[in-house]
Formats: structure tokens, C-alpha cells, sequence
């Protein structure tokens, strides 16, 4: 399906100020951008470098004062996502080289604490996407989706124990579960068509029989419609927006239309 | 300077075709998209991949038939090129372990023939800028631009020859005694404002002093408006298109503008 | 100076067990591996990648009962480390882009927690090497140095919290504090000539004035004789044995002495 | 098969020379180093990078007069080469995006110049491991192994006219006729148990069926016992020793022996 999306936000910097924003997809495997925009007020430019997980990362310094910036783009991507019950688990012995790392606690995955549950919650299961599922399934129900509940430094324990959070949460306790046990998981942030409020929004993939499977315990069913910004660990990695001095978000909207097929050309 | 570039071509496969373009630029050091647009007619969902240089490169498998592919973008680029008639070579123990790749020897640019004649140009000069450009001064005077005269197994040294070639032979012959002095080099694809006729680009650029310079052997003075779409260690790497069956080019047209200056948003 | 060190470990699988293992430091800027012997018993085949921080990671399956490794280098590496006081730290502006990661939050490392105290502690220095010197010597004064308070899932502020750790701890508060002033810090794991009592060991980086400078909360003063063998943003990148399925370490011995200087061929 | 394999080499230099060593093989999915020693006398410190092919490379300086290096090891390998007479080609579109470098034509390998006579030798065979044994047996025929015919910058044409060479110029042809029918291609040097007479030596592997196999046109039959120093499009990219100054090679002895199974530890 052919999507047009984008987010236009102000940031307001009280002194010079170093910054790091990932708001461009990549054109991969899973999605292909037609067209593309990238837009500053005031201008500035900004280059860019890969991250260890291949996101684009865009470096610039904000002067003192608002800066707006407004990116949009035309994408293809899938209306469905695979779905595959019987997915058996990928023995870590026979796991790529690059896939290890999702296997390890993060920053606010501390899976190394979060064994047990894990294991009641789907140790009973055939290894592979049928845990994943009933991971999935069991955050959906269990934790109540809200606003103000979580800040910058809850991780998936703290959101356990809160009972409450919004998609970033929701996506750690996942993927803390998968990697208990031994599935690697990982955090996807990008959009989500349809997503009802309309947000940047963030979900999690785990690897399961040779390949990344995408889960998002926000959602009632399987959804498509999904443009990928970046991946990694969990949401130290994929802020949108990182800054190294004073900056305040001031607004921020973000959308997900069917494109409307204008003639290419 | 804010240039508005592009290319529409049309290929034309007589079988299904395996391709991997490479045509769109970076956002790097050197320039910044603000935004961009890449077509297909009949649609495709290309993948893209990285290669060792960092160059963006699509696939795709072309259907037999019309294949018509429109890229264009709008980027930031300098308006000036760096010149530092004085500055030093960077001795080769000093050199990135990543630059070490641009003194080897390579398909279009076998230096390791061309010592002789590299001494000659510019042995007598200071090691450096002086004897890049004095070797760009040489190829620009020495060598006719022409079209027809080379063909796509043409080396440096047949181009030494023939006495005339088109852009990406003048480089090939840059690039190679560059290497020759030990002053890594490497081959340039882009669009450059004013060119004229108007076309894709070839250039090269030299490592010296710490830094790429930017040379153009087929130019009378340093020009900028350059935007990079590829680096390699000459033409092999870098192919605007590359086809793994039967593909021919039924029409090309490029172009750079100076933009409007439209309102950002 | 030149070192001979290396480590005998006993594990024990009560089942096939996938393993990892980062024992086996490279020949990089700072250290030159003169000689190496890595053997197993019962004899493996282990594979061998490279993971995003340019580690070298062992992979094998080791079957029920016990495996003994063992691991020694003769190595060359530098009798003291620089020492730079008045070091003035990096703008993150200046920072390389691959510097960027060491200033994320991580497991052991919750920085985003930790900024008041580290401004308590440094804030008041002048921005660099004076500010990580008095983290070093914050942590060494305030930590006492005990086996058995910490354990896998410690972190930097149960650390803080129970006032008493191992070299790992260290090296997690060292490393939190420092991100926390907007300074880039790593982890490292390997061996120090003269530890008292001979361990595998940890201590941190920490990136000011354009490089890294090697900083350990564990010693006195600053000492030299240092082989790595890992980086990463803390622990649960670097661990020396990762295993998926019940293993145990039997013994481990490890061992580092001046070589004796026999005659090279 | 485990086997100790080394090599001795007197290099003299003329002048301080900047040099770039590929010695030191890498523990892969191909073969394990149970031990190694790389000593220099006069001794020198390098320091190590790894190239864009995965090759691990020692740079370091040469101060005027000799230099002795001795590398050697004990390495685990595999007693027998693959060999699938059936094996099919893999579609150009269905290779991993990093083996598509291995179909383009390099400084020692015009394949772009050769499709014709490839055509002739093996292009009536099933596409895959049919075409490229044929290949290979060719090559085995027709040119004839000779010391003295090649030089530095002889390239595969070069040494098709001349009807005779060396490994390093059986390679070149074998991986150019197997790129100019659309099979990747790479240079591989190392060492040959029983190889006669015994030197430093280099085949060729190419991509088939979705993974690499080895070919060897200066051998009778299959034969495995083979240890890797490095992979390149050709030799140019994988030279024992790299020098950017006067050097030259005073002995050089090379040796591989079944090791004779002393206990490990």
C-alpha cells in the first residue's frame, strides 16, 4: 500500500544545542520511499551518519530560539503483516552473527530480572511465535494504556509493576520477555496507519525461524500499514530526538494518509 | 546553493532483468536532500543496500519491456570547491586505514603502469595539492574531450592513447596517477551545475593534507554545485546502472537547476 | 612492555549449550599480539565474528559435561597510560559519529538517572578530563572494593545504593556519571598487570579532547600494563562467557607476568 | 585436519617505508587458530584494521635496512573441499546484496573484455557449478605453470595470450570467466598442504547455490588443507606485503606441516 506520512514539530533551544534526530526511514527490505522530504525553519544543515543498527541519524545544532522541522514522505509498505502461528523458535546456535545482540538485557529491557514470568507467561508454549503471541497477547491485556503514567527512565519493570503505560512500554516489557527467553526482540519506532490517536508510535520485532516478525501489543490484531524509522535495543537507542543541551518540544503532529495516487510523473 | 536535480530514463529489458541502480545521493558532509522524489513505470518495490563504500544502490528485477525511472531531489550543496594549492600529502603512515584502499590499483586505473609518466607530470612538484592539480592541468590540456571515442572496457591507459574520452576517462587517468605518487584517489559520479552539455557527471577527488579534494580535469577553472551520487575506485564500482541481462538505454535526460526558492513548508 | 597473560577456565554444560565467548583481545592502536594459543578440551571448532564494537566473539556449542579453555598471549602494550588534566572535553558537535553511542543510558548504566549527583561530584570542574578524574576518585574514595554484594543484575545505582562492589560496579558508576555530563564512556574487560588479587578485570574509557583515556576506579593512582579484550557501553556487552541453555564455571584461573624475553625466532 | 603452517620473510628497506602486511588469517567459519606467533625483528608494534573485505591487515613502518618476519600457527581445517557437480547458480536477483561485488570486473580480471571466450568454454553447461568446474579444468589445460612468464601487472588477458603462469594468474582467469557468465568470483590467498613446491599460494571461490566453493586450476583434482589469509576481487586487492617505499623481499620460505598432536594444554 501506498502511504503518505510525516510529523511536523518545534523545538525550542534555551542555548546552542547539539542534536541528534532520526525522522528519515529507509528505503529496505520491508518499505520503499517514493518521495521524500526533509524540511528546516531556519535552515540548517545537517549531515548524516549510520548507526550500529543502520538507522539514519541526522546531526545539527540548533541556535537558541524555535526550530521547526517537517518531514514527509510517500511509502510503499505492506497492508499485512506475516503471521505465522507455528513458527518454531531459531536455535541461538543457528542464530546470524547480528541477531546476538537482541538477545542481551538493555537498558530498559533488564530481561536478565524478568525470567520467571517470562517463563509462566509462555514457557508452557511451543517455542517460537506461539510465545511471542502469548507475550504479545498478555501485555494487550494486562497493562492498561496511558498517558502521563510513564517518563523518560521507566523501563519494563517499572511498567510491570505500574500497570499502565503508552506503546514505548509496552514494547519493553515485550521484548524483555522474548529474550528471557532466548528469543531475540528488538524496538521498531515509526508509523502506524490508522493509529488511533495519530502518533509517532513504537512496536517490537522478534526473530523467529530465520526471520524478524513484527508484534505490537497496543493493537487488538495483526496490522499492517507500518513505516519503519529505526531499530535497536530498546528505546535508549531510537529517540526521535536526541538533544545535549536545553530543548523543549513544543508541538508536535504527526500523520498517516493513503496516498492518493497522483500520476508519478 | 540550493539545486533542484534530476534524471528520467528509460530502459528497455528484453528478458527479466536483474538491476541494481545507483542514483540516489547521500545527505553526507558534503550536501543534504531536502527532499527527493524516485519513480518507476510500472511501479517496482526496489530493495536497498549499502555497498562497501557507502553508496546508496537499489535493486530491482526489470519485466521485459519499457522501464521508465525519474529521480530528482532538492539539495544543498557548496557553491565553491576547496583549493589549497599548498597543501601537503599526507604520508601514508598517516593516512585512515580506509583511504588505503583509494592507492590500489584498479580495473580502469592500473597505476601500477603508470609511474613512470605520473613522475614525469608531476614528480618535480611538492607532494601534495601541487601535483594533484598539476596532474588534473595535464589531463585538461593534453587530453580531448570527445564523445565516441571510448567505450566500456576503455582504461586509463587506453585513453593516454587515443588522446580523447568523456568525463569518467579523464578521471580514470587522474585517478591513476594520483595513485601512482601514492596519493590516494578515488572516482566521483554526481550531477554539476552549468555542465554543459548537460549530462551525468564523472570526477575525482585526492586525499591530501587529511581531507578529500575535489578535482575536475574537464573543467577550465574549480567549480562547485557538485552533488555526489557515488564514490568508487573508479567506474567498475560506480555504474549509474547496473544489468544482469539483456537492458538497453532508450533515452536519458538530466538536469540541474539553481531552485526556486519556494516556501519551505 | 611485553606480557604474558592469559586465563584457564573449567565450565561445565548440563546441556548442549550455545555459547559466546569474548576472550580473545585484538591487535589494535593499543596493544600488538606478539603470540596467541586458544585451546579446547574436548577440541571445538568455534566460529568466529566481529560484533558492533569491533570485539572478537568466539561461538561453539559445548556439549554436556565439562569444557576447559584456555586462552594465553604474549602481548605488547604501553607501561603507562596518558594522563592529560587539563584535557578539555569534546563539544559533542565535534564528536565522530561512532563516539555518539557512549553517551546513551544503558543496563548497567541508567546515566538518565544519575545527572544530579554526577553534577554534585564534577559539575563544578572544568569540562573534561578534571571532571572524569573526579568521578574516578569519587568512586574509589566512596565504593569500598568487596566480592559477593553484587551480582549479575546489579547497576550502577544499586551500586550507589549498597556503597560496595567489584571492578565491574566500578567501572558501571564511573561510566553512568560520566554520560550523565554529556561525556562519551565505555566499558572495557581484560587484564592488568599486578592486580592484587589476579582476576579478568573491568574498568572505563572515557572520550575527551578527541580520544579515549583510560580511567579505573579500582586503582590508587594510574597504572599501566593494560591488555583489552572488550569494549562496550557496559556489562551486558561484554561479558567473557555468554551461554543459552545451564552452564557453570568450574575454576577459572587467570594470570598476567612481564615475558621473560626469549629470543624472538 | 590440523596443520602448522608459518612463513618466514626478510624484507630489506632502502628507506623509512610505510607497509601494509596481510599475514594473519582469521579464525572463520572456515578454519580456527589454536595458536599463532607474528614476530618482527627488529621489533616494531603495528597496529591492525581490518578492510572492507574482512581481511585483517598489519600496518606498520620499516626502518632502512632488514626486517625479518615470522608468522605461524596452528590451524584447524577442513581435510576436504566441497564439491557439488549439480550445484545451480544462484539468480543474480536472490545473492546477498555483499556478494554482488564479487560480479564486477576488477584491475586483474577485464571480465568485461572476456564474455566471449567464457561463453565458449562453458556456456552450454547447467548455469552453477558445471560451468565453473569447466572453467577451471580449462584453465588447468591450456595454461601451463611457469615461474618468470608473469609480472606485477600482468593481468588474465595478459596471461591467456602468454598460455602459461603462476597461481596468482590461474586465479585471475578462472574468477574472470566465471564473472563475465554472472557468477561471483573472489581471489583467495593462503596456504596449500602439500602444495609443490611449497610456497605462498592463491585459488579462487565462487558463489554458487547459495553459498562459496572452492576452485583450484593449478591442481589435478579437488583437494582440501587449506588455510585463507585473505579474499579480494583480485590480487590487487590481497598483496602478501604492501610497500609505499623502496622495499625489497631479501627470502621468503613458507611452510605447512600436519602438527604433530602435542597435548593441548
Amino acid at each position: 500500500m501506498r502511504l503518505f506520512a510525516g510529523c511536523d514539530l518545534t523545538l525550542e533551544a534555551s542555548e546552542p544545542c547539539p542534536t541528534v534526530a532520526m525522522l528519515r526511514p529507509r528505503s529496505g527490505l520491508a518499505q520503499w520511499l517514493a518521495s521524500e522530504s526533509y524540511q528546516f525553519d531556519p535552515p540548517v544543515r545537517p549531515t548524516e551518519y549510520v548507526d550500529t543498527y543502520g538507522n539514519l541519524c541526522q546531526r545539527f545544532e540548533i541556535a537558541p530560539g524555535p526550530m521547526r522541522i517537517r518531514w514527509s514522505a510517500i511509502v510503499e509498505t505492506d497492508e499485512f503483516i506475516a503471521v505465522e502461528p507455528n513458527a518454531p523458535a531459531t536455535p541461538v546456535s543457528d542464530m546470524p552473527s547480528d541477531v546476538l545482540q537482541f538477545l542481551l538485557q538493555s537498558r530498559y529491557c533488564p530481561s536478565d530480572k524478568m525470567s520467571e514470568q517470562a517463563q509462566q507467561i509462555a514457557g508452557h508454549l511451543p517455542a517460537g511465535y506461539a510465545q511471542v503471541e502469548a507475550i504479545r497477547a498478555w501485555v494487550h491485556q494486562h497493562i492498561a494504556y496511558r498517558y502521563g503514567v510513564s517518563e523518560a527512565t521507566t523501563d519494563a519493570m517499572d511498567t510491570l509493576e505500574a500497570g499502565a503505560g503508552v506503546c514505548r512500554d509496552f514494547s519493553h516489557i515485550g521484548i524483555s520477555f522474548c529474550r528471557a527467553l532466548h528469543i531475540p526482540a528488538r524496538m521498531v519506532v515509526g508509523y502506524l496507519y490508522q493509529l488511533d490517536p495519530m502518533d509517532l508510535h513504537a512496536w517490537f520485532e522478534a526473530y523467529i525461524d530465520g526471520r524478524w516478525y513484527t508484534f505490537d501489543a497496543t493493537q487488538d490484531q495483526p496490522r499492517g500499514g507500518r513505516i519503519v524509522v529505526a531499530y535497536g535495543r530498546d528505546a535508549a537507542d531510537v529517540a526521535f530526538i536526541s538533544n545535549y543541551a536545553g530543548l523543549s518540544t513544543k508541538s508536535l503532529t504527526a500523520w498517516v494518509q493513503l496516498d492518493n495516487g497522483q500520476p508519478l510523473f
